[in-house]
């Protein structure tokens, strides 16, 4: 009776652990090097490189302005599946995005980054 | 000529320096002395103090429902004219209130942590 629940157990974990293991290495296959991450930097020049994340600052003419920003990158990131940090200090908005998945930046955090940038001049224009 | 141009710069500074005096004097008075802080603290048991602030971590089911919440949150501080510092990373909004004009925490602060509590608990009913 017990070693038939272990073989039960064993046998419902091994797929998962599997699947689990193949989709860390392609995770990890993501992962930017530096000299990946330079390049991409220079596609995004407001945002700031910290530690495995990227960040930026937004300012905006008021509070409800900043908060409308807020609502515009929520909808971007759902879309995406892929939500930075978000921090609304009165009229700044700082956005700081990482791919936890990857344990650091992929193309994914510039890409988005990039498109919060043209919502940005979008709000401006 | 130059004496003219001192007076009339007297002249003008003099009463907004005498406001400015006034109101700071007001805004010091309505800081909270410990004790009082301690009070207001047991009328909001879910925030915590920190320094000259106080702040609170509110949980939701999905990221658009943490943005719906920060989107109630900024109707009430400007209702209020009264701006806490929000910070949403995923499911999570932190909120943190304090009173710049008084250097402190004031009954103000409280108040309105006491409104968004009500929020939150409306939201989850």
């Amino acid at each position: 009776m017990l070693s038939a629940r272990t073989a039960d157990w064993s046998a419902a974990e091994a797929n998962p652990l599997a699947t689990r293991d193949r989709e860390e290495e392609m995770a990890l296959a993501e992962r930017l090097t530096d000299a990946e991450i330079q390049a991409a930097l220079a596609t995004v020049p407001e945002w700031r490189l910290e530690e495995k994340t990227i960040g930026r600052r937004y300012r905006f003419g008021s509070f409800m302005d900043a908060v409308g920003f807020v609502n515009r990158v929520a909808e971007v990131a759902e879309r995406r599946n892929h939500h930075p940090f978000i921090s609304l200090d009165y009229k700044v908005v700082t956005l700081r995005l990482t791919s936890w998945h990857a344990g650091g930046l992929t193309q994914a955090d510039f890409d988005e980054a990039a498109e919060f940038d043209r919502l940005y001049e979008g709000m401006r224009n």
